[in-house]
C-alpha cells in the first residue's frame, strides 16, 4: 500500500519547528511493510491544504494528515478539505460532549472556540483523542483512505496507535518484526565500527542517535511471524555479544527504569548528591512511576555551604582538593548515603560551563562516585558539548554508573 | 519570492532520519521575508524526483533541493533532473580537480564513483563545497532558480551560506521584523480567545505550543526596517496589555532565566524543597549558566523521613494533614529556607501518578508554597496529564510562582 504523509502549519514552513511527526508515522508504516512515497508540508492556507490533500489522495492509497485541528483561527484543515471535496460539516454532539468532559476532567472551562473541534465532515468519523481536545477524523476521499490527526505529537501518537495502526495492520501483507536495542556509553561511530560485520540473519539494522543514547533498530520481514522473529532474535543476540553491557535495554524502557528494576529486585535504595547535574539525576530517577520505592532522597548542593550542611563534606576536603575533585565526589556520595540510610549513595561534581573552566579542570570535567556499605568507587570523565548536553551526559553517566555497579555486584 | 524546499532520500521516507534541513533552510528564507510555500520529501527514485522538481519549479520562484548528490548508486538527483529537463550532463574538469584535491587533503584515495559528482547539467554551475566532495549546483529550470545541495547538514549549511544566501539577500525586497512573546499560565485556546480581536498593526501572529508554554510569534513585513519594527512593537504592546503577566519574556529567554534575572537584580537567593517534582525544579533553575549565584540548594525529599531530616517538617504535620497538603508544602518551604539561609524557600508536594491518587487527592493534585522573611503563601492546583507532563507542569508552575511573587514584591 502506498502512503503519503501531509503535515500542515506555518510554523513548519517558517522553520519554527522541525516536523518530527512525518518520520514517526513513516517508521510505523514501514515496520508493517507499507511504502511511504512522499512527505509534504504546507502552511495554514486553505487553498494549499486542499490542493495538497487532493493531489495526495489521487496518488496514494492512504493519506495521513497532521496539524490544523486545534481551536484557533489558523487551524483550518478540516474546513479546507470539506470545502474542497464538497462535504458538509456536521457538529457531532458526542464529540462535543467528550471535549466538554475533557475540560471538566482537567478542571478548566471550555472556550467557545473549542466547539469547532466537534465538526466532522459527512461520511467521516471521529477518532477518539484521550489526551487532548481535537479528535482525529477518518474519511475516504477519492480512492484514498484519509486520516486527519492533530499536530501535537502526543495526541497524534495516541490517536495513531489506537485508530490508524489497527487498520494499517489489517491492510499489511506478510509478517514483520522490529526491535530496538538501547545503548549507552559508546559514540555512534564506534558502535558502527564494532557492528560493521555483525551477522544480521536477514534483518535490517539502522541507527538512531537519541543523545546521549544510541538506539539500534532491527527490522525483519518474512512470510511468517516466526521467521521474522527468528531473524530479529538472532541479529539481536549477535549484536549483544559484540557490544556487551553497552546494550542496556530494549524497546521503550529508559535507562533510569532499568536501574530502578535492578534496585527493586535487590531490595536496595539510592540517595543522590548532585552538584553540576543540578537535580537532573533525581529528576530522571523520579520520572519512573513507583520510584519512591527505591529513590530515598536527592540533594542539590550547589554551594559549598550546602555540601557541608547537607552532606557533611568537610571544609578541609573542599579546600585541599576543590569542590570539583575525586575527593569531593567521594565525600558527597558517602555523606548522602550515611545521612539518608540508603543502601547506595552517588554523587556528581563537575563543570557544565560555559563559565568556570580552568586549564587543569576545563568545562566538561566531571567527577562522580558511588558508595555502598562495602566500598566507594570514583570516576573522572572529560566530555564535550554545551551546558545542556553536558548536564544530561553527566546525569546519564551517573545513572549508568549505578547499573554497572549492580551488574558486577 | 515563493520558495519550495525538496529533500530526497529513502531514509527520510522510512523514518530512519528526521529531516532537519527543511526547517533550517526555511528559517533562513523567512528571516529575509521570502515565503516558503511547501516542503516535499521523496525517495531515491528518479521518476519521483523528476516529478517533484518539475512540479515545484512550475509553482515557485526558487526551489532548493537537498540530498542525492553523493557518490553511491542511490544518489541520483542530478541525473534524474537532467533527464527530465532534457539537459546534457558535462564533466566539469575544475570540479573534478577539486574533488581530487579534497581526497588528497584528507589523505584518502578518490573512488571511481566520485567522478559522477563532477557532472554538471548544461546551463548550470557548480557551487563550491569546502567540507565535502559533492559541489552544489545552481541551474534555472523553467521560471525557477533551482539550487541542488548535499543532504549532509554541515555540507548543506556551508554551501547554502556561501552560495545561496547571497542571492536570496539580493532578491529580498522590503524589510521584515520578527519577535517571539513567551507565555506561561494559560492554555492555547484561552490565549487565542483573549487575542482574537487584538490589534496587530499589520503584523502577523502565530501560535506555537512548547508545553507547558505558549509562544506567540509576530512577524511584520514592510518597506522599511523602521515600519516593520513599529508594527511588531505596537502588536507586542497590545498583546502584553491583554495578557498581562502571562507574557513572561521574549525571544529565546526561558522562564528559569527570567526568574534568575529577577533574583539577581534583587540580590536574593532561592532554595527548593521538592517532593512530586523530584528534582526537576532544581534542574530547570540550574540549566541557566550562572545560576549558582542565586540557586542556593535543592532537596528532593521523596520519603517522609527525608522531609523530617532535611527540612525539619514535624511528624505531627505530616500525620495530621498527609504529605500532600497545604500544611506540608508550607512546612517544607519554611524548612528549606530556614536551614539554607536563602531569601526565598519554595516547595512542592503532590501526586504525579499514575499511582497514588485517592478520591480526595486525585493524580494531578499539587500543593506548593513560597516563603520569605515576610510571609508564606500556599497554592493548590489540579492538573491533567501523564506523569511526565504533570512533573513538568508542577515544576514550571512553581518557578512561575517565584516570578509572580517577585513581580508583586
Amino acid at each position: 500500500m502506498k502512503i503519503e504523509i501531509l503535515t500542515t502549519g506555518d510554523e513548519i514552513l517558517q522553520g519554527t519547528i522541525i516536523d518530527t511527526n512525518s518520520a514517526w508515522i513513516s517508521e510505523k508504516c514501514q515496520m508493517l511493510g507499507h511504502e511511504v512515497t512522499r512527505h509534504v508540508s504546507v502552511g495554514d492556507d486553505d487553498k494549499e491544504i486542499a490542493e495538497a490533500v487532493g493531489a495526495a489522495s489521487g496518488r496514494a492509497d492512504c493519506v495521513i494528515v497532521s496539524g490544523g485541528l486545534g481551536p484557533t483561527a489558523d487551524d483550518i484543515t478540516v474546513e479546507a478539505v470539506a470545502r474542497a471535496f464538497g462535504l458538509k460539516l456536521k457538529l457531532d454532539e458526542a464529540v462535543l460532549a467528550e471535549i466538554r468532559d475533557f475540560f471538566g476532567r482537567v478542571g478548566r472551562q471550555m472556550a467557545k472556540t473549542n466547539e469547532k473541534q466537534a465538526l466532522i465532515p459527512e461520511g467521516g468519523r471521529p477518532l477518539p483523542n484521550k489526551v487532548g481536545t481535537a479528535p482525529g477524523i477518518r474519511v475516504k476521499l477519492g480512492r484514498a483512505e484519509c486520516f486527519f490527526l492533530p499536530g501535537v505529537p502526543r495526541e497524534l501518537y495516541q490517536i495513531f496507535d489506537d485508530s490508524v495502526l489497527p487498520w494499517l495492520k489489517e491492510e499489511a501483507t506478510g509478517a514483520s518484526e522490529a526491535r530496538v536495542l538501547r545503548c549507552f556509553g559508546l559514540p555512534e561511530a564506534t558502535i558502527g565500527e564494532k557492528l560493521s560485520d555483525v551477522p544480521l540473519h536477514g534483518a535490517r539494522l539502522s541507527f538512531r542517535v537519541k543523545f546521549p543514547e544510541i538506539l539500534l533498530k532491527l527490522i525483519a520481514r518474512s512470510e511468517s511471524d516466526a521467521d521474522a522473529r527468528h531473524s530479529v532474535d538472532a541479529a539481536a543476540a549477535a549484536i549483544r555479544e559484540r557490544l556487551g553491557d553497552v546494550v542496556y535495554g530494549e524497546g521503550e524502557t529508559i535507562l533510569p527504569e532499568v536501574v530502578g528494576h535492578m534496585l527493586r529486585d535487590r531490595n536496595m535504595t539510592v540517595a543522590v548528591a548532585e552538584s553540576c547535574t543540578g537535580g537532573l539525576i533525581a529528576s530522571h530517577f523520579t520520572d519512573v512511576a513507583g520510584s519512591s520505592e527505591y529513590f530515598e532522597r536527592g540533594v542539590v548542593s550547589y554551594s559549598n555551604r550546602a555540601k557541608q550542611e547537607l552532606l557533611g563534606v568537610s571544609l578541609d576536603t573542599l579546600r585541599a582538593n576543590g569542590a570539583v575533585s575525586r575527593e569531593a565526589a567521594m565525600a558527597m556520595a558517602e555523606g548522602v548515603r550515611r545521612l539518608s540510610g540508603a543502601a547506595i549513595g552517588i554523587a556528581t561534581t563537575g563543570i557544565a560551563g560555559p563559565g568556570g573552566g580552568t586549564p587543569e579542570k576545563p568545562v566538561g570535567t566531571v567527577h562522580m562516585a558511588i558508595t555502598t556499605a562495602e566500598r566507594t568507587e570514583a570516576f573522572q570523565y572529560s566530555f564535550g558539548g554545551d551546558r545542556e548536553r553536558l548536564k544530561l551526559l553527566f546525569a546519564m553517566t551517573a545513572i549508568d554508573m549505578v547499573r554497572k555497579y549492580l551488574i558486577n555486584l
